[in-house]
């Protein structure tokens, strides 16, 4: 498999974890998202939004969307799962990520805070907002796992919930939000750290580290 | 089953089209969004993030985001199925309705323009940023299912991703989008429009409906 990715990417990100997790081995393909190179030509004929990530497979057509990669990595390789065989602990999870993947980070990815600049809002705007997002998202999700088992978001083992978490904490904190209000998302973030699935999927970790 | 909504939420209409498709039946209570009713403190202890829809079980937690409970409503009432069984299907499936529940809508919901104009940008720029949320996304929507066989996104039979085309379709217009660009689309729409349960689900045939 190839993943194409970015090093800061969180999508990007959350793929390296779940494939850490299934101790499944990728080609890490980087394409510099500030760089465009996510538009080439011949990307976008893997990924038609010019996002990443994109996981190749040898027999299959690419696939796109870091939740529907993971949802896929986690029906394909069942062990150790991601998410739990009840369907309503499945649907809570699910929930959680859909916060940070569907309401959090698209909001303030590097493609809306571009546009934000291009109608000409200042610096300070642009960050507030993606604070805002940030803000908001996290919040939520504090409050979604208040009365839940810890350490991990869901429970005594990490799910599609931390990997999403994790990037999204990191890009909290990029944009000057103080973590310290959401201690029971702080609590699994630590839990992550002891494991090497996550200790190996950080940005700095990755081939094209700046 | 209690549905928590709002005649024009595109999320919302989402999940009425799949308990339409299931033959569910459910309670439809209204939070109107303009008014700012999502925002009552009871309806924050069953949905955090303050949004619609929210899912009220009888026996279970409450559940959000409108894909997690559409997922719930396929695991839990798996016929007709709103995803094939084929893992590599399902996550072309999902990746496709994630582009709009994603990388569309969110960025260019109510919450999100009403953010534009408190930053002081005037009416046809906020108008022009949802255009274009809504043109990237189709576009690339368009690109996904090019090679399908129709009528629907993905086959002879309506999926996750026609539940989630249908109502994003209808915000693509409200923006000014030129939706003959995206023909396959446009197959699956009109496809979708000869089952009564996509008939019953728009936005004008709801009681809340303005």
């Amino acid at each position: 498999m190839d993943l194409h990715g970015y090093y800061r990417s969180s999508a990007s990100w959350r793929v390296r974890i779940a494939l850490n997790l299934k101790g499944l081995p990728a080609m890490h393909l980087s394409h510099h998202l500030r760089k465009g190179e996510q538009h080439d030509p011949a990307y976008l004929r893997l990924n038609p939004q010019g996002l990443v990530p994109t996981l190749s497979l040898d027999n299959g057509p690419p696939l796109t969307q870091s939740l529907a990669i993971i949802e896929w990595l986690d029906e394909t390789h069942p062990t150790p799962p991601l998410l739990p065989t009840d369907p309503l602990r499945r649907a809570r999870i699910r929930a959680f990520a859909q916060v940070i993947a569907c309401d959090t980070h698209p909001v303030q990815n590097l493609k809306v805070l571009a546009r934000l600049r291009q109608l000409g809002l200042p610096e300070d705007t642009v960050t507030a907002w993606a604070a805002w997002a940030n803000t908001e998202g996290l919040g939520a999700c504090e409050i979604l796992v208040a009365n839940e088992q810890g350490p991990f978001c869901f429970g005594s083992e990490p799910s599609l919930a931390d990997i999403c978490l994790i990037p999204q904490l990191f890009n909290a904190r990029r944009f000057g939000v103080d973590v310290s209000a959401y201690p029971r998302l702080l609590q699994a973030e630590a839990a992550t750290k002891t494991i090497p699935a996550f200790q190996d999927a950080t940005p700095d970790r990755q081939h094209d580290a700046e």
